[in-house]
């Protein structure tokens, strides 16, 4: 018996216990939407179309360079990954899709296919990785992949890059999402210029090798792993690149890599004007790229950030939504359960909004107002809108206690090697 | 007439054709509130009792060093403010008192007392002001005030403050905030421990002059109007100026005067735990020292600091509340009805932490659940008790409605001169 | 008799007194050049030729919004003010220019150019301003000018640029620079990108009028007037600006416009890389806009910036170099001759450079020898070198002691009427 | 024979060659600071004077939680590590002690000892580590450790900080360096005021353990490896620590841990002025802790924290000067020497400030002629001095060309077995 077979249980144990007060809870928000001329029905179908994908890799305990704190049950390889995204999935609804990302989930697509299809659990974008060597790996990344001053690290990384592209092929993804950490720790240690020009002519070698029907991202960052310049710094370099590689490379927004103060929804906003637009990294920070979980620091911003999504998406735009963190300190299916939600509670309040009102403001220059009318859909608690989405869609009213109702973690725990700290020590 | 005599209609009118769906939305926030154990009549007794005093500068339209943009109606000189302040305190019955700040409120206790008394308006800290020429000042602060070279610039800085002091005990005041621009633009431009030496040797006389009953509030702000060194730079140089002081010296903590990224409520932790935490200047920020409208750029961050104010009032401590704005693109007293609002919500939200479960989570270091238990409080929307607490002390349930149809402002734009933009053209 | 005649009798006292140890200092440096294979006439040469534009509004004594403190003999007109500027030419040779800002300077081209003839002094980049209320100004624009929502508000705002093109082509200017206050100080005020159409659709106007051999700067800024979000926020939505107007469009860039920490001298390669790099306006910051003398605080970014100068010169950029500060605590001519002092000793610096050393150090992924390759030349004392330009132009070989040495400051205090505060009370 | 051999033949080879053009430079220099009024003996004697201790863990390749790419000869233990600590050392005499981290370097005072007596190293302040769990631990760290919930887990924390003391003891340091990871990720976590008692009271238990000519350092950090909170988390915290544990207990300032723009010089001030300043982890940054070479990123900031060094000094002050950095694409020891000279370079261009005119500048309120004071010692190129102050201990005039002549690296890589990257793949 799988551990996944311990939750529809759970599941509906936990559902039963939690129906009445539900049931209140949704009448009288219900209610309320109705007396503002919103149809909850609407509402509901926009919410469960949307969804998150998960990264394979944030089914792990993540850490720091400092150390690493595993905990139980920790996934052993990508198919005890994939179990728990199947889980994630089953309990919330709203993560239908995992990120996979190499070599990390090895080198097997019909392997991935088949398990992938048996939990029912679909492809998002592949995630290559030149910012690590592997231990068989003839060339090293130390000062550099796609950027390196080396032709033939470079083709390494484009030969590994083009080899996502196949796997991802085979399983059903559609887009190739490149991050890299090619930098530079000291002033003079590259030229921006001629590391620029080597980065471009690696990716449009791997952009030639897309599919038709595929997209690349490519993933700006201020910084980390390289402290003192990288090669993709921020949203006007990545939408540089995707302009020079043509009209299907697109920019991704990770939240969290931006200068500290940045306005990470104008950014969103910027790149959707101009057509580059093509989706994001979900999670919070306080710091720098803290990797939190989604909503965690400032939910508000999430929802602006979401404000912006609808704008994007009324326009046609076509975005890829999929979490990226990094959980230390808690057990990472419930931190994903949990982003999840939160994304998908932005994005309900975000519909909310009253675009007439807001508009008007707009016209006439009321900022309060215009504020006001923001913050009216932000306060605005739909819970039980976003319980009733999942209920309907044979998911948990509250995933948290159905997960741990089931004791998925433990049965897992069982099964699955005790993972060491490895990756501590590095100060 | 007063424009003042227009309210109470407005308030009547707006109340009576907001009174249904008020009753509907109360009822299902109160029938919530009681599934979770909840009394709402208690927390309606505690939202009542939180009040923010107004400053009498913010009732004009602030201004940036590169223009500053008048709105109609602007008060004139500080009865106008007294008299916009009140209008502010009918409307949403929170914000009793109202910080004076002199020279610019005048030196005419008796008037100042009296008018207060007219309108029942009462006063909370006084603030001195340093940090401007005033036309007929002997000594120029240009190069500091308390902290500065000279012995008699110095002493005129202190003059003011014991001026102050004097003025607010015959108004009933019972605190003195000194906020200096005191600093340095260049590195070496002064020697930073001879000037806090003076800093301190000024600040004593001035707390030597303290009535028994009064408190010394000492404020920090990272940087602005100086830009490389400010003398009370953070809350270690403030506490440790509070420390030198005494007991009746204690340090205000202003929301926008913080280095990007800094953990504002745990500074506020720290403060209350080492029994130095005096109160607070309300605002937001997205940048530096913004000014914004509180509660506009990130009302969690709000939440969390009156989870300490809780904390710290649950121990004991007597923390003036006081919000301090720059109102550069609303109407002022819009601005501060909607903030003294969102200061009351975050104080309300605060309050439905299940501290048992909140305790519990952390013991048992289970971080999500703590996480979500204090959202889930903060995802609660008590807009309608806040109202209902509005209502019941002769407020408006939507005091920004009352306030548009009552007309006060097109009343005092006939009475007032139009003010200038001066200030302007400082670049 | 002009203050200016001071000027003359004082370079010629104070250089005869310093002229021995310059003497001596030139000649070891001039030695220790020879011995690293570099020619000091080559190098001298190419410092002279490097100048700044002095900005017009920079001789006036700045502010904050908490206050401005006037000094003595503060320019009454844009006359005095070109007078200062002449002085600063005078002993520091360095700045033969002048950028003009309007309506500050006036309407009258005629008299402008016969001030400048009669000075000597040429007119860089004109600047406008649509950040500010004229007093008979039709419409206002606290709300926007080039971006506002009435086409009344955008079409005076682009009048006002076009006849600032005029002004500029009737006293030999050959740049427009735009830089508006336009943004939102809350989530929502304005939708992100009808601001930006609108504010494109203006600038096109604008370009539209623009003769033959112009360029149109647009510049870029995070925040400040506004502090939710600035219209043109970075370099990216400046590029795209640029690139939408045309050829003769080109991104400035203020050194203090930027987040916290972001790498501006790699924007600056960025630029130049996509043949959008029109120029800078020389600063230096610690917190954010401080507009604080150049290099001041980190005179290493400065030699960074100048490298990054050096390698677009290279490939045949033609740059326009300004000064943008904002003097509070200092006498304006010495800020202004030490910072044109401090940009040429940066760009000084980083012609030093051996570029062979580092070009092989990078191709080699030896960062360490490439940082030492820049720091070498970061750390030679050029002054000798910059003194000896000065003197063979006809300058001081101290300009600061020349200056104080003429009594300029004393002479023009008593002719020029005294200055007021105004600009203070805005908080 | 040892890499350590090699290196005699190869300072006095490359001296040899340097010592023309050396004498030159530094007769040339001499002649400069004669000129001044400096005399250059006693420079000499000051700046060789100063010295700072290499960090064990610093002589390893760091790396990132992203990855680390080992480098060739990477040291395989403690005694590695101190041949490479002592290879610095004859090359730059600048670095006669070294830091060791515990549990990392063992457990075994007498082999220490012998080792470093043969070396001819010594020991300065030992660091305790409790940010990791290591194989053997009874409790993990995951949520704390002096500041855990559990008592078992803080009495842990104790008892290794107090074998820390006990190694330290026997091997001739003098001080105990505490920094801890403890924080939370997630607002609510933790009690900010619970986990700071839990946290006074562990280290209340290892001061009560200090021999009584032991200092107990206290080190703050903004952030990492918690993003949410640090229990350290600035200079205040770190302040009422060492007071709250007593006159033993001093703050210790790493550059890179604090918010971004925040002064660290003036830290370094106040600290110093209260009686707490304990001395320094020397590095560089511009992000965050990026724990760059000393120096590489903002010379100048570097320059004005040894001015305060020196002030700090004049009044008494004891002072522990430590390299603390991360080397991920240098040889570590090329940075650490490179490190240690860019220390004492600012440590000589800080002695060379004209304190008279720099007094004097700062009583008239003169702030360009003070700063100009402090530059015009930044700017006094004193790497001759520098270069001859080792020369006379026997050290190298350009120890990093010495240090490649020696082939020391490529002798211990052919001893040392070769790293894993071990560290990486934590995202």
């Amino acid at each position: 018996m799988s551990a996944l077979d311990l939750l529809p249980e759970a599941i509906a144990g936990t559902n039963a216990e939690a129906a009445d007060a539900h049931a209140r809870d949704l009448d009288a928000l219900a209610a309320k939407l109705e007396r503002k001329g919103l149809d909850a029905d609407a509402l509901k179908a926009k919410v469960a179309a949307f969804t998150v994908a998960i990264p394979s890799w944030g089914t792990g305990t993540g850490g720091t360079r400092f150390a690493r704190f595993p905990g139980p049950g920790e996934p052993a390889g990508i198919f005890d990954k994939l179990d728990d995204c199947a889980a994630i999935h089953r309990l919330c609804r709203a993560t239908p899709d995992v990120s996979l990302h190499f070599p990390w989930d090895g080198d097997d697509p019909a392997a991935l296919k088949q398990k992938g299809d048996a939990l029912g659990i679909g492809f998002d974008a592949v995630n290559s990785n030149t910012f690590q060597d592997q231990p068989d790996q003839a060339h090293s990344y130390k000062h550099g992949s796609l950027s390196h001053q080396s032709k033939a690290t470079r083709d390494q990384a484009i030969a590994h890059n083009i080899r996502c592209i196949e796997i991802g092929a085979a399983i059903g993804s559609k887009a190739l999402t490149v991050w890299v950490g090619d930098g530079t720790n000291f002033p003079g240690q590259q030229d921006f210029t001629g590391q620029l020009d080597r980065y471009l002519e690696s990716a449009k070698a791997i952009y030639a090798a897309l599919p038709s029907d595929w997209r690349m991202f490519t993933e700006h960052k201020i910084y980390e792993p390289a402290f003192y310049s990288t090669i993709v710094q921020d949203w006007g370099t990545s939408y540089l690149i995707a302009t020079e590689l043509g009209d299907k490379a697109q920019c991704l927004v990770d939240l969290g890599h931006h200068a500290p103060t940045v306005n990470v929804e104008m950014i969103v906003a910027r790149l959707a004007a101009f057509g580059k637009l093509g989706g994001f990294h979900f999670n919070d920070s306080k710091y720098g790229d803290d990797d939190l979980d989604s909503g965690a620091i400032d939910p508000y911003r999430l929802f602006l950030v979401m404000n912006e999504v609808l704008r994007a998406e009324a326009k046609g735009a076509n975005l890829a939504h999929m979490i990226d963190q990094s959980h230390n300190v808690t057990d990472p299916i419930e931190s994903l359960i949990a982003s999840a939600n939160e994304a998908r509670r932005a994005y309900a309040q975000a519909l909310l909004v009253d675009q007439d009102a807001l508009r008007h403001a707009q016209e006439s220059n009321d900022a309060l107002l215009a504020s006001e009318t923001l913050k009216a859909a932000f306060r605005t608690d739909v819970e039980p809108l976003l319980a009733e989405v999942r209920r309907e869609a044979g998911g948990a009213l509250d995933p948290l206690v159905a997960y741990r109702a089931s004791g998925y973690r433990q049965a897992v725990a069982k099964e699955r090697p005790v993972s060491s700290g490895a990756g501590g020590g590095i100060v």
